[in-house]
């Protein structure tokens, strides 16, 4: 385990107190790591500041000693962007977690870092209100760590990501210096918009205190449908048809493969007897009967086209919510099989020539492998899941999977696509950076980074070498 | 007029041929400046390439030779952006205009930066879509002039900026390189998404050349609201109403004597006969009935609470037309006074203070100034416009205005507003720039121009000195 310099120590207990210093090996492995277990953590401490104040003044310390900080929220990322593997101090934003000033005619809240989202979408809930992203790990991902990887999840297609709910964000940047961006102004054309750069750049830009939060107006019934598709070109005429007509609030899809698994381990049932090889399912407001009818009408064209050849809606909100289990409970189905994940996108209308090019190169050099998909196919990402064969061994497995990876990033970048859809780079991915952004790009990104960070603090070693 | 070096004109001429070069007073006129007329334009020259690649070479020669590029599109600016006053080399994109590769699944069409507004939007309607993003000067603003000053306009509440419609941009940065940014990916958590730092830049960062635009579906049958309201509170709260149970795609607001001056110089009659100190104009889908009834109820609730007086809603697409009018016609209506304007942006709930103290000031120190509000209240965004009176000669009326510009900055700085809500900071408001952003941001703007412009040739002098 990392030392901490007993200098910089006391410093530390004096800014924030002694007991919002840790330093015993059970915290440093548990604010050490995130959600990945590709690294070993290995931190030299972990502090816990109560204010913007200490936290500019842990930086301002921390840069007068080189100490790299790793900024941590709910540490539910999937690219190891919160890992501290390398010696450095964990600043957990986990007592920075205020709501405050409600704004009714702007729609906006002020929430510290450290807010849980689930604690944001019941604050939102309890003034007539909503925040719409939601994803999985709602229940422990903190607002800052969404800000800094611009969570997406299973709205993406009618709400956005998170950065299009930042109406103001607050940073320290690697000099200890306060940066309030945008200030929850609607309309701010006056020079470079700041608070997009910081928003998905992993907190290597600086940390985030603060955010504005944008609210909207609570969604009404929602009816869900699954749809069984011959192919994935029939899953996006599908998308296609009813994008035109009905106003989606999340456009997923499956295969057959994963429906088997989830129905298999979970107390669910298949939604329909025939057998598909994929599943798209859909969310849409019933904002009256009309939207009902438009959705049958929509269903019955599409069955007609040959694109659709089953199909169920739900008719009550329980059955809305099973559903969605489908889909949403294949991560936790897989995990048993120490699944490899990737999480990759293109644009949307190319996801079905991605997907076979990606099934081909994997069949054809390891066809014991099974490829489990799904994904938030309305936004073209995608969710690439290998199950490990049991005969395998795991390491043996990984090796294998680092080869698949340059083939699917190979596929990627010949489609224009993107090497993290939705995840970020964080330490997993940078390797693979190139795939999806050029050599000059990635030295603007670095030239950026040494105007807010110059002494090179601020999550040294996430999204690229610096 | 500034004298372009002949060999550099020599060299131009070989990029895009010789009758792309323009050098005559009419055209440096024509091409040097924007709608503002504070400036005498002044470039060296206007080139039109007709294509990426004589970009990339026009940039690469003036490199080598330290001369300064302005970017040119439809020249709508109100905030001096475009203007080449100082002997610059003009580079217009009326040329690049290709509307291409449109995509029904993803809804996405490429677009070569001169392409005027209007284009794509009557583009989207043959293809059953439609480009939400619309302002007066749609007619003759360019895709690339827009992305570059962020354009907002009259359905922000419901559409957002232009920045929000940009599914991808390419640019061409100070060094002559192509950076092609985001792709049209949905999701894309692949590094800094340097794409939303080039949007609103104002050409500062690099020539934008081509963008992938977003579209939507179009909207359905749309109804218009006039609403008469004894003060700005209450109109606030009558957004708030509204927007609670209606999704609005426009709410604007102008004050009585616009409404005089517009009804006095335009075709067109009063919404109703009682007269009030403020009007709101609201438009919303009437996705059906409901919608309809939802709208007279919330009418009804406001007028029990006192918030409006009087109103009317649009039986028709002609009516709606011209009630729309009352309020687009303003800005023409008022030329002739050669206002000052300003635009300006606080967060929503603060408008009605903010104007308060706007007025105040105003109306103590210039008690013959009339002051014209209007603007796009739903986002915070309003426009101050102040008659020159008759007595008072320009030039004097011009320096009375320059002290009411501080004056009205100083305020907007104190309720942490923008100097520049949607028109862009460009020559006009860069001495204004710190009463919205802190020194550490202007630095960091700064460097991150160095980025992307090492020659500093990119629109220097635009926004910030550089």
């Amino acid at each position: 385990m990392a030392q901490i310099d007993t200098e910089v120590l006391a410093a530390l207990q004096a800014i924030t107190g002694e007991d919002r210093v840790l330093t015993d090996a059970e915290n440093l492995q548990y604010y050490g790591q995130d959600w990945t277990r590709f690294h070993q953590p290995a931190p030299c401490a972990v502090v816990l500041p109560g204010s913007i104040e200490e936290v500019q003044s842990i930086v301002r310390l921390a840069g007068a000693h080189q100490l790299a900080l790793v900024p941590s929220g709910g540490r539910t990322g999937l690219s190891a962007g919160a890992v501290a593997a390398k010696g450095e101090l964990v600043v957990a934003m986990d007592r920075i977690n205020h709501i405050a000033d409600f704004n009714p005619v702007d729609r906006t809240v002020r929430c510290g870092a450290g807010v849980i989202t689930e604690q944001l979408q019941q604050y939102a809930q309890g003034q007539g209100l909503c925040y719409p992203v939601d994803f999985a790990s709602a229940g422990s991902s903190q607002i800052g760590g969404n800000i800094a990887t611009n969570a997406g999840g299973i709205k993406v297609i009618r709400h956005g990501m998170t950065r299009d709910w930042v109406a103001g964000v607050k940073l320290v940047t690697g000099t200890g210096e306060l940066l309030d961006l945008n200030r929850g102004l609607i309309k701010n054309n006056a020079g470079y918009d700041l608070r997009h750069l910081v928003i998905g750049a992993e907190g290597t830009l600086g940390l985030i205190v603060e955010a504005t939060m944008q609210l909207d107006r609570p969604p009404g019934d929602l009816a869900v449908m699954v749809l069984g598709a011959p192919d994935m070109g029939s899953v996006m005429r599908v998308l296609a048809a009813f994008q035109r007509d009905l106003e989606l609030s999340a456009f997923e899809f499956f295969s057959e493969l994963a429906l088997q698994k989830v129905v298999a381990h979970q107390d669910l049932q298949r939604p329909f007897e025939s057998v598909s090889d994929y599943y798209a399912l859909l969310e849409f407001e019933v904002v009256d009967e009309a939207a009902m009818e438009r959705a049958m009408t929509l269903f019955e064209h599409c069955v007609e086209q040959g694109w659709v050849v089953d199909g169920t809606v739900s008719q009550s909100v329980a059955q809305a919510q099973n559903l969605w289990r489908l889909r949403e409970d294949i991560s936790e189905t897989i995990t048993p099989w120490t699944p490899y994940k990737n999480d990759i996108s293109t644009i949307i209308s190319k996801v079905p020539d991605f997907l076979a090019e990606v099934e081909a190169v994997v069949n054809s050099n390891y066809p014991d492998f099974e490829i489990i998909w799904f994904g938030h196919i309305g936004d073209g990402n995608v969710h690439l899941n290998i199950l490990k064969p049991d005969a395998l061994a795991v390491e043996t497995f990984r090796d294998q999977c680092g080869q698949v990876s340059k083939w699917v990033f190979e596929i990627v970048q010949r489609y224009g696509g993107s090497v993290s859809a939705e995840h970020g780079v964080g330490l997993l991915k940078k390797e693979y950076l190139t795939y999806s952004r050029s050599p000059l790009e990635i030295e603007i990104m670095k030239q950026i980074k040494l105007a807010f960070d110059p002494h090179g603090i601020m999550n040294p070693g996430k999204i690229f070498d610096f």
